[in-house]
């Protein structure tokens, strides 16, 4: 980061507390604006989730033109993905919730796609096996968190290998010149990284209708590419909704990341875990000590405990209101939020473990045998069947 | 060509009078020597095909190690492909017959490639459609040749994407800067073509036994991608045996070209075509007039119509050494040779019609249900079964 930068936001690179409206205009995205959401809200016949209410979920691209098409009966899907390259943390697995909530409300079709192929690629010390193995443990988690089993389907790209067959197009449209621009390739990079972007690309032309991508903010520019292409291949743009970045424990610049384990709450960790990492390294805004606290009040916004609590931990607006004002005004410590987070993210992770043993009897029918997924498995030959 | 350069020899450009000796040390290959074809008629226990006894089979890379791997019993297989980007001339499939001699007489597994999605990313004007359609023409002439149904597997890239699996290590190995150098990429290249080595260089990945690829030496280039990453994925480096130039009709220089159809005989070409395309554009080694003829003696050696019955047209040594020699002797013109091979090539169209029409009940076969396509089909998950 130069010092004229006050953050940075790139595929592969998150760093410095983002200016959200600012990054909105260095993307050129569109607000999710509370015409938008009331919009929704219409359409669904529902309460707005925390996601939307709360404005995790912040800018858009051609969302208003997802709930036109929906409106007017002509539908929409949603695509969404993971990168299988080791056990997923809880900054994982919320966006998944929000992609839930869409997936019900509208009553659509959903595929997600697990990079084995990608994070092959992208990790030198990765082999196909490693990441193979991490689709099977991040699917469990994924289905988890209860979609619609014959309106969803999960595949890896080293299986689905059809997904090379819908690649073609794009790939004979994008050049290494726009390819690396968007994803910082160069001279060394090798020519399968350089391919996936086709491969990303791909399922956003699994059926002829809007395709609406939930993610993070930071993947815009993957979609970039695919919405410059589209309609000269007879698609639609695709349409995204972009969320924040779910904080660190360590502090709200940045993202969490699995590569610094200190940084993250697994979704496998015990109650111990979770008690002992919150403890020790989840940053608050207190301040120097209890005295000084009770005396100045303390800062929630920069504070990590109630970011997560704000983001998907506290579900109760009203709530989550007093706890702002008693942490401003002096009234509770670090130590009780801390607490209270740590009691909630447990609950949590006991509901997730129980449901991810559930899973194990429905990854194969969002794989291979529900209704979506076996309509996707026989679209085209696949051997001679005896 | 530059004035320095007296011919030229890439994947892509043939240009010049071909000096094979210099070629195979340029490329750095080996001359295919008596010693080894010698070899090969002793294990096969069969009299040499014309390819070999005449060396338009000329140059090799390991073929010596895939005879001795055949004599310890460790086998190999055959691989080679079609780009089908239109219809197949006679030089694209006299290779094929050189491949079926090859594999009736080692009885071995054979892979053809028939990559249809490389001809839709190298040629802006052709939709994958167009190459669809021209694989399953293109095969039924390849089929006609007539391989062993239950140990030849043929397949289209586009279809038998489980080719995409396949040519992920490759391809987690090669970089930009690689694959440009052995195929002339730059930055406006798609990545859909800088991505295709690795879907090229797959199939010598099929077994786990030493790969023999028949094909003309300008291909070379090609494997040495595969050469130089094969063993650190654990397989053999390919091994190759390298034709000469099948030369066009209008003269010994370059290789016939489907672009340029007067220089090329389809096998679509009924005899009126072959008649008159032999007749007005064969270049002959003869003299201006046939006076000149009779006194002077012809240019074998320049004749494209004797290349052409050297290469393939005349089975017969004997027959082959007295027209050689009747024509340098000025005994015969160049009107009889044409009528010759004229005869020789309607006679070969033919047959070869007549084999096409037989080729459709056998097309099922090599790309599905015999031997060892069906189990190429199945040795990965395929979808729901029901």
């Amino acid at each position: 980061m130069t010092s004229l930068e006050d953050f940075i936001v790139t595929p592969w690179e998150v760093e410095g507390v983002v200016d959200y409206r600012k990054l909105i205009e260095r993307f050129g995205t569109q607000p999710l604006t509370d015409d938008l959401l009331k919009k929704t809200q219409e359409l669904t016949k529902s309460e707005l989730p925390i996601f939307l209410r709360r404005k995790f979920f912040f800018s858009h691209r051609d969302y208003d033109l997802v709930l036109k098409d929906y409106e007017e009966g002509r539908g929409f899907f949603l695509y969404t993905g993971r990168g299988p390259s080791g056990p997923m943390h809880i900054g994982h697995i919320i966006p998944f919730y929000m992609t839930k909530w869409l997936q019900e409300k509208f009553d659509v079709n959903l595929y997600i796609q697990i990079t084995d192929d990608e994070k092959f690629f992208f990790k030198p010390e990765l082999t196909l096996e490693d990441t193979r193995k991490w689709a099977l443990d991040n699917i469990l988690d994924i289905v988890a968190v209860g979609f619609n089993p014959d309106k969803t389907f999960i595949f890896q790209d080293s299986e689905f290998t059809k997904i090379y067959e819908m690649a073609l197009p794009i790939a004979k449209k994008v050049t290494f010149s726009t390819a690396r621009a968007v994803f910082g390739f160069n001279e060394q990079s090798k020519i399968g990284m350089i391919f996936f972007p086709a491969i990303q690309a791909a399922p956003t032309f699994f059926e002829r209708r809007r395709c609406l991508i939930p993610a993070a903010i930071d993947q815009d520019p993957y979609w970039r590419i695919q919405r410059d292409y589209a309609e000269s291949l007879g698609y639609y743009k695709t349409a995204a909704i972009h969320s924040k970045f779910f904080p660190p424990l360590t502090g709200i610049s940045g993202k969490m990341s699995a590569s610094k384990p200190e940084t993250a709450i697994y979704l496998t960790d015990s109650p111990e875990d979770v008690k002992r990492k919150i403890w020790k390294f989840a940053f608050t805004g207190g301040r120097a000590t209890a005295k000084e606290q009770r005396e100045k009040g303390g800062e929630p916004e920069k504070c990590v405990v109630f970011k997560w609590l704000e983001i998907f931990f506290e579900p109760d607006d009203k709530k989550l209101e007093e706890r702002y004002w008693a942490c401003k005004r002096g009234e509770i410590l670090c130590g009780e939020c801390k607490a209270y987070l740590t009691e909630k993210v447990i609950k949590f992770l006991d509901e997730h473990k129980r449901k991810r043993k559930d899973a194990e009897k429905v990854v194969d029918k969002v794989k291979y045998t529900g209704g979506l997924a076996s309509k996707m498995w026989e679209s085209t030959y696949q051997g001679p069947r005896r």
